[in-house]
């Protein structure tokens, strides 16, 4: 998180899956703010797709790093109310509190790692409720709330090691025979493909800026080219662009890449240099 | 509401049909703040459908007792431009305010009844507009935003009969034959459907936590089991559980029940023990 | 923008087409309040069709009056990343920052005009990033919150001739033989379709509040009846009715009008008064 900004209101910045539909969201921002009724809250998105810890792991690393000082309260939890540990994690800046499923772990280690984390257990720090499915409400927001107005960290639970946390999953690209071998981590609403394959992973293969290159998804092998911004892509041209996170993304310019590519999170694409088969 | 929080700066806690695709909420939002610059604004959910008036009503009884001290501003409101009542009520805690057609009913009962009700006639707090077609922003933003700096309900019309609001409508279950005979109050974005139906209904019929029910919607008859966690159902199991607002849910684990059980609020769902039919 | 509240904390209202389904919202929220810790954010909206410029600007344009005087962050941005520039424009009460592309110039004429304009070049007050996908992060946001806490025009890069800034387009009705020929400017949530014409051009062409008047949408031509409020209608009557913006939609009460008569933001829609064709 960055630098300490000049105020003494602390900031909340929230993470879930639980869209705005229903009243889950301000439920929980409810809740908050009756323990710190100071607390301003920042909604990072609540459109992770239900149960989706991956997606929300990503979407929670992408922010991190612009988020102010405080606490942040990241809730995708499909084992609510099984025996998985509810964990507030502190960290260089800050606390981040939600489920013990990996979905703070990137977030976690982009800010440097845990250096202490507790195990939510306190009673005195949850809601008491009819029913256990609900411990965005009941058990993570108490947390933050609580965390958020300077509730020393080990008021909320038992210590545990830092070490046994569920680590994340960040896949890694591979080289296959001169190409990059990725995955797609993320379509944005523009419906930009965002790959694991850095810039330096194109270069290292041959492939230059401005120059063009070989796409291939599935069956589909096409031919696009590295271009700088999305409008410098034609409307009919596969491009591809270092996005705004320093990774590769697909793009058409005001066309949905992801949708023309039929690609979706965790789709397989492969870049590499031009290639001209025999015979072609 | 819940008990007096530490803060000078007044909540006020939003509730519409509005959606977040149009400006509504936020004109409403910045017409509540120019009323009350300090205000703080809570969005409970503007996701309810469309003049659904009873999802409004029920979604504002689940969300109400969390919610700080303070304003509650609710609209979802068919008869807007109609002789309908605009109303601001004065409860324990705070004030609701909203269209007087049932909205507001369930959450004033809950927060244990209206003390002094005013029509929004005056028109010295409402905003002049071409067309009496958002009363959103016109009416019910600025009394809250009013009421939320201490302006006396008294100023914003004359004081009305509390007992001459419209009531909300709460369908109570009823015993068929050893069964519980009620309906889908709520389908949640991960596809539970909460009952009007509580686990003391259950009880009274000889169903007990873990055991196996009868779970009848419509034609369809099937047997569920009473589990205490959604991910305690297997991901073909039918399951019962007590949610998180002490209400009977059919869930699947990570499956979306309703769309399983084709049932959306409002469906008849009926819930016994176990039976042998003759011949089976 | 209204006039000045009592508040020492500035107000950024902040509209886009990110949609709040990904973290782009939140992380702009995030850098606007590094720069300016005690910064309030009101989202207008954030639900603008991608790329669409002209629609951003309507929803812009219908909420600048009611907005409190501050900082107005508008993102819709199809060339992000061209040579397109980025502005910020001083006007009576505050500034509006976005992109040079007739998104903010409604807005903009609304409020007077604008008084100054710099090209958002300097490089203090952006982010760095590694690509230049994602302007509203790097260079609106922090413009927006350094304006927010007083930090002046000029430094934000070099005063460029608000004569330059590249005007909107708001289209005008016109005159077809006795009818005003508009266009769909809007649908909202509720399917109303508001169109470009004011009530006064109906009353030159005689048609009366509470009287019949002919609808023709391309082929289709239908009798509808001018009422004053949505209810009024009947269920399967076409309406016309003054709007809260003083423009004319057409609406059936509860029923999507838009859907039902084929209509979308652009499509062409004709009203007058009710002929009698030669041999009906």
């Amino acid at each position: 998180m960055a630098e300490q900004p000049e105020s003494t209101s602390p900031f909340v910045s929230f993470l879930s899956d639980y869209g705005l539909t229903d009243e889950f969201v301000g439920v929980c921002k409810a809740v908050v703010l009756r323990a710190a009724p100071s607390a301003r809250i920042i909604d990072i998105t609540h459109g992770i797709p239900p149960f989706d810890v991956r997606a929300g792991a990503l979407a929670l690393a992408r922010a991190v790093q612009y988020l102010p000082p405080g606490v942040v309260l990241a809730v995708v939890d499909p084992g609510v109310g099984t025996d998985r540990r509810a964990v507030a994690v502190e960290v260089e800046g800050g606390f981040l509190v939600g489920p013990d499923n990996g979905l703070l772990a990137p977030a976690v280690a982009m800010l440097g790692g845990a250096r202490r984390v507790v195990s939510l257990t306190n009673p005195e720090y949850r809601l008491e409720a009819p029913g256990a499915t609900f411990a965005g409400r009941d058990v993570f927001a108490p947390a933050a709330g609580y965390l958020a107005v300077g509730t020393p960290l080990e008021a909320l639970g038992e210590l545990v090691d830092p070490m046994s946390l569920v680590p994340g999953m960040v896949p890694l690209p591979s080289d296959e025979g001169g190409r990059a071998a990725g995955e797609v981590l993320w379509v944005d609403r523009y419906g930009n493909a965002q790959l694991n394959i850095d810039p330096g992973d194109l270069v290292a293969l041959g492939v230059e800026p401005g120059g063009p290159l070989e796409v291939l998804c599935g069956h589909d092998k096409r031919t696009g080219r590295w271009v700088s911004s999305y409008a410098e892509a034609g409307p009919l041209e596969l491009a591809v662009v270092v996005d705004s996170y320093g990774l590769v993304s697909l793009t058409f310019d005001r066309r949905p890449a992801a949708e023309e590519l039929g690609l979706k999170a965790g789709s397989a694409v492969t870049l590499g240099p031009v290639t001209v088969e025999a015979g072609a």
